[in-house]
């Protein structure tokens, strides 16, 4: 099966207390459909300026992903710019020009609108409603979100998580959204808004995934030691987790499936933040995949 | 094999947002202890006053833990006073009175001399050198420290490093104390100051083991919904954790014994939080224990 990815493409500038690298390629669908690249034929769906540099196009054309649902308009591509701090866990964003992102509205290809699975990336809820209005019954839809939403458009994200199987966020997030502190309380309230399953982030610490009849999988993080750069470390999990899916045959999504798809999502994610922007994903092969999800297993087994 | 537990015994007053509860049975040694006790004899060395209550005596006594190293002073108990906020995850102390604990200088009787096992639970690095200064050559040294140490006695702490086997901290101590915000790199310097084991506590988000050659558990924590009283739980951690260790037969301690002992010590923090001092812990069987670690094994299982 293939996966659809809509979201956010960006020119980033990012600095660390070591380094500071300009115009990387970034944005929620970039990582994201990069990931979900390694499991499955991706078809992408984004906005980007006629400035959108060609090696960043060849890049994610040298994945199988279909490009057929990137629109170049006229102007410049999204652009954000953030600061690192400390040991990398805190984070200001320094600026964001949205251009040609601010006149966003996805449309989905006809041959795109059959695809079985469903990345909702990190954009508004009014845009993640659009996109499945135009897609035909698809089998598995995940959203992401982000904290910028919840305050501004709550009630449009509430109605969208009653059409979507699953959600994505992050501790903060789960805590705003249900104001409720405890994350297992958080996590179960987050499915009677509608989504059979949530995954809630929490950097460092892993991930906490809720599904239904009170199933429950606690996730560690894969341990390093060297963080070069954590942007897009929660669009990279969702894309493999998402691709992974894509990559399973044609049976229902079961929590089994589900927690194989978290730890592969989580895989992919301890590599992206080993260097900026895709540079460590570029360079990833299917063993190193498979190496570290062994080693992962193996550091996490009760016995 | 029995273990020896050396620490404080207090009586706690604690205010949640639910409940105002005074007179506890409280002191990291009275937890340790406590849930030791459910895996092996225990050896207890403290020091109350004479207004200790006959109950709280009773309720250890009921317990395979010899209180011959009980001391009990002209005086008052030591005393500690707190209140929880929000959903337990902030609490701020609101009186210590030390009490007949400020003349404690820990005797250990001679038949405890030659315990295998040694819990040094949360006392000043002074007094935890004392109690190893009595010892004959124990097998295996756990230490538990607090900020408060790292603070104004580092060095005596530093020096106590180098003479136990396993020292166990929160997150926020093990960055104090080797200045690193990574917790990965954390656990693995405070290796290098000596013990050949360091346990990093997490609280809600589980713990993290490093051993030799970069040997390294994540553990999550249990998911718990409702938590009525956080005090113990890090005492109860390492009490059940000793214990463990204490039940095994006579081997050197492996990483995938220590691994075992973590699962333990972790279980039975999470009885700990569910009511007030040992309310929970009084009522709990075996039975109890064993069926949540087959519970947590399977929440947290990969596969």
């Amino acid at each position: 099966m293939s996966v659809l990815v809509v979201g956010s493409i960006a020119l980033d500038d990012v600095k660390t207390p070591q380094a500071e690298e300009k115009n990387l390629l970034g944005g929620s669908a970039s990582y994201g459909a990069f990931a979900a690249s390694f499991f499955s034929p991706v078809n992408l769906v984004g906005i980007v300026g006629n400035d959108f540099p060609k090696a960043h196009v060849e890049l994610l054309k040298s994945r199988p992903i279909d490009l057929s649902g990137l629109k170049v308009a006229d102007g410049e591509t999204f652009r954000w710019s953030g600061e690192y701090f400390g040991d990398l866990n805190t984070r200001e964003t320094r600026s964001v020009a949205l251009n040609v992102f601010e006149s966003f509205r996805p449309t989905i290809p006809e041959n795109f609108r059959p695809t079985p699975i469903v990345l909702l990336a990190n954009i508004a809820p009014d845009l993640q409603h659009l996109v499945l209005d135009q897609m035909r019954q698809p089998r598995f839809v995940i959203a992401d979100t982000m904290d910028l939403w919840i305050e501004i458009a709550k009630d449009r994200l509430l109605e969208l998580l009653a059409r979507v199987h699953m959600l994505i966020l992050n501790d903060g997030e789960a805590r705003q959204l249900t104001g409720e502190t405890n994350l297992i309380r958080a996590g179960r309230k987050l499915r009677e808004y509608g989504p059979r399953f949530v995954a809630v982030k929490k950097g460092e610490h892993g991930c906490l995934l809720f599904g239904e009849g009170g199933q429950f999988f606690a996730c560690p993080a894969y341990p390093l030691e060297e963080i070069r750069d954590p942007t897009g470390a929660g669009d990279t999990f969702a894309g493999g987790l998402a691709g992974f899916l894509a990559g399973q045959s044609g049976a229902e999504v079961s929590f089994d499936t589900l927690r194989q798809a978290i730890l592969h999502g989580s895989v992919l994610a301890s590599f992206d933040v080993e260097d900026f922007s895709l540079e460590r994903l570029k360079a990833l092969s299917k063993d190193d995949i498979a190496s570290r999800l062994e080693d992962f297993r193996r550091l996490s087994a009760f016995d």
